[in-house]
């Protein structure tokens, strides 16, 4: 049997110098909530996402592109200046099909950046997990999972996603950290609560998105499959992925 | 009702800064092997174990006080120039009991330096999960359960040690982050296999250390409370803590 592919999962930005990208597949995973938008926009016809870390970077690419939509939350808000949230629901087809969106995204953005020398950066959440799936089997490549977590404080959602991916690519990929085993017991555990957002109730992000009044964005990033689309990081942008051969 | 105090648990020395641990009582967390041996040598009646990070510092202390018990292991091996092993079963009572160890154990004793301003340091193992969980209810002040990992890299049997904890405490203390949910959800699905040991076989630490013919080690250090002891740290050493009156 040839050897097989190694998964990892890095479950906190501080962790990534830990980690050898090179080479890798490398999936973000940011699901309260930018690569659940990510996902839903590209789905719905975006035709692309510009990941910024910070409000100005956002009015900066904006000054130079005024046709970029513009989007940023600070505690449950839209920031002043900044036109839309960062509500996966805001990003209907009518509204952004053929649009490119800047996106505001603080976790998400500084670990993609931090990411060197990976033959390929993707972004995956519970709406496109399927498809993240079904791309890292066809590659066949090594892939990191890396959580974009929250101030470099590890959390549950990002650990739940990743382990339902080891759930799904187990068997054809050697677990290469023990990160990966706990993520899987983790989604092991999730998978016996009434549904992974019950699970997520006592989670630190749930309460403090609770507390915003957006179960509704919760519940919608819990969603399974409903955005099948990979979105690739091109170094400037994020846009769907082209369809490999799955082997 | 009053508010209860926190418990959190820190994965991997590289999260540690993300912490505060001034006041708290922070348990280093080093099962295979450096704090079960530290169990096993205190409750058999060791004087005190001093921990170091390096042969150096081993032999400088050494040097200092020639009665002193010097250890250290490199790949399964004693490193030559020091006395014996890190196997908690190299410090039987007939041979420890009122000596002291200098025990060279890098990921814990970096862990143990790096910690600023707690209220006290004491070290956690399987061997005194009792007894650490009866100090902590017993001091009820806020709780940081520490993971040395391996070279940064967050372990199951540390993360593993980390759940059994939250497991007992979690009803009188408050679950002040995500890790600490995840440690627990290990714990539950370690619960579920034949023992905690069979739970560890795929783990990276349990592959490496079987490698080196220590399966009898790793048995010994997965057994629950064989040695009813709370080391302590001084500053320079660990010594065992005094009897708390436990509420």
């Amino acid at each position: 049997m040839p050897d097989q592919p190694t998964l990892e999962v890095c479950l906190s930005p501080a962790l990534l110098p830990i980690f050898d990208t090179r080479d890798k597949i490398v999936v973000i995973i940011d699901i309260f909530r930018a690569t659940s938008t990510i996902s839903a926009a590209l789905d719905n016809g975006a035709a692309a996402v510009i990941p910024v870390a910070t409000v100005e970077e956002c009015l900066e690419v904006h000054a130079q592109n005024p046709a970029l939509v513009t989007a940023g939350e600070r505690d449950g808000q839209v920031i002043p200046g900044l036109q839309y949230g960062n509500s996966p629901l805001d990003y209907q087809a009518d509204f952004i099909a053929g649009k490119t969106l800047a996106l505001t995204t603080t976790n998400g953005t500084r670990l993609l950046h931090m990411v060197q020398g990976a033959d390929t950066i993707i972004t995956g959440s519970f709406l496109n997990l399927s498809a993240v799936c079904a791309y890292l089997l066809g590659a066949g490549k090594n892939v990191l999972l890396a959580c974009a977590a929250w101030k470099d404080r590890v959390n549950m959602e990002d650990t739940l996603f990743a382990g339902a991916v080891v759930a799904r690519l187990q068997s054809r990929f050697e677990l290469a950290c023990d990160s990966s085993r706990i993520a899987l017991a983790l989604y092991d555990a999730a998978s016996e609560a009434p549904s992974l957002l019950a699970f997520m109730e006592n989670s630190s992000h749930y309460k403090r998105l609770a507390g915003f009044g957006l179960i509704g964005d919760m519940e919608y990033c819990m969603t399974l499959d409903k955005h099948p689309v990979v979105p690739e990081y091109t170094g400037e942008a994020l846009v769907p992925a082209k369809a490999l051969n799955v082997a």
